[in-house]
């Protein structure tokens, strides 16, 4: 099911995206009570498709991006945090800090979660996974060199780009995932290539942190990423999960 | 003014904190509507003193500390994220993870923040400061050398001793901050010696990302960090702001 999040009259609702519109959905992505029969026809802002409580990341999780950014791979999965203040929604625009010298596109899978747990066993893992979604996992090259931590670099306000949508009950283990800048394909790899994979992501993460519902895990970026600037407009695609749009702008 | 927040009857509220008792305040710390006349008499658990919906924290932010764990110290802070899961309340237990080696203390001073805010100047950042109160950076120094980025290290369920209260209404700029382990002053040092002083801190941080009210920025911790373990009592003591005690326990 392909699910958005969405504003209407000032309240947050959800709906299934349909080829031919929303359908309002009583209750939440985590319990659907029931869905309209008709499609929406008011007005409505989609928002990033969760509102989590907090965004983790994978740094280094495919093998030739770990090169390209001399990035060191441990056995362990090398974690982050971007502040929720970072998110923005299809659509929205990706604001280039004044104070920014090199900003990257990163495309990656998002891993949304279920349900609050902690120290998840891979085997169950995808009890926990409510579905996934598509992210940007913006990036200023110098500042993250600079600072050694990155969450400078990774954590200005619209450096999250989300969505457009959640989307349940598929298979994210082997699909395509590229980034198109102005309408040019300029990464492209398979999720097959994380390092990773999904469900020792979701064991790893829940035995350091609980994880609560609606919290996002962004799985890592394959190789070639690269710079936008004001005026592009970039995409990170994922097959079956969706294609996310973003322009860039100056501060 | 010295601010708890309590769960009364599974509600969370917030109370004055006086020698004789607390005294219940209507509205919240960011808008005291009006304060009980009496102290409560009833049945309480005391929470960390804010619900933040990130917490923020400085790096390097002492010149002996960056020395004696080789960190570099940059003209701009260094920040990173701790987890808004790694909170714990006074009293509540620090809980070793089995993975864990070496698992430090750290005593810092905590900005809490008043009101939402984006790139505050230095010169208007108290406006935007509600008070302040103590944190434990806790921090597993195996992980926290391997994996680079700190958040595995500092981000462990119980590794963000909080409180116990908030405290408006002073100036936090040379206080005496100290640690104690088991009745022993491990660590002391002074708030004056930090190298970014508090309203850099604001302005700096609220420059890379919006702050929300409740929000909180750990702002380093002083030399002499050093171990716990399980069996310990651990304290973190600022002068005007309190005294945080933790027992440390074993998985």
């Amino acid at each position: 099911m392909v699910i958005a999040r969405v504003l209407i009259d000032n309240k947050e609702c959800y709906a299934e995206a349909r080829k031919d519109g929303l359908y309002l959905i009583e209750g939440s992505c985590f319990n659907i009570v029931s869905i309209a029969s008709k499609p929406y026809s008011g007005e409505y802002r989609l928002l990033p498709p969760v509102n989590p409580s907090k965004i983790v990341a994978l740094g280094a999780n495919y093998r030739k991006h770990a090169s390209e950014l001399n990035l060191q791979v441990n056995s362990d999965p090398t974690i982050f945090q971007k502040p929720i203040t970072s998110l923005i929604a299809e659509g929205e625009n990706i604001i280039l800090p004044a104070c920014s010298t090199k900003v990257d596109y990163e495309a990656e899978l998002v891993i949304v979660i279920a349900k609050d747990c902690r120290k998840v066993a891979k085997d169950t893992a995808y009890d926990y996974i409510l579905g996934y979604t598509c992210a940007n996992d913006v990036s200023e090259r110098v500042f993250q060199k600079l600072d050694g931590q990155w969450t400078r670099a990774k954590g200005f306000d619209t450096f999250c780009p989300l969505g457009p949508y959640l989307v349940t009950g598929i298979d994210a283990n082997d699909l395509n995932i590229k980034a198109v800048r102005n309408g040019e394909t300029v990464q492209e790899s398979r999720t097959s290539n994380m390092i990773h994979t999904i469900p020792e992501i979701v064991s790893f993460v829940s035995g350091v942190m609980t994880l609560k519902a609606g919290d996002i895990i962004l799985t890592g970026t394959p190789e070639r990423v690269g710079q936008i600037v004001a005026g592009d407009t970039i995409q990170i695609i994922i097959e079956n999960v969706g294609c996310l749009t973003n322009k860039v702008i100056s501060e």
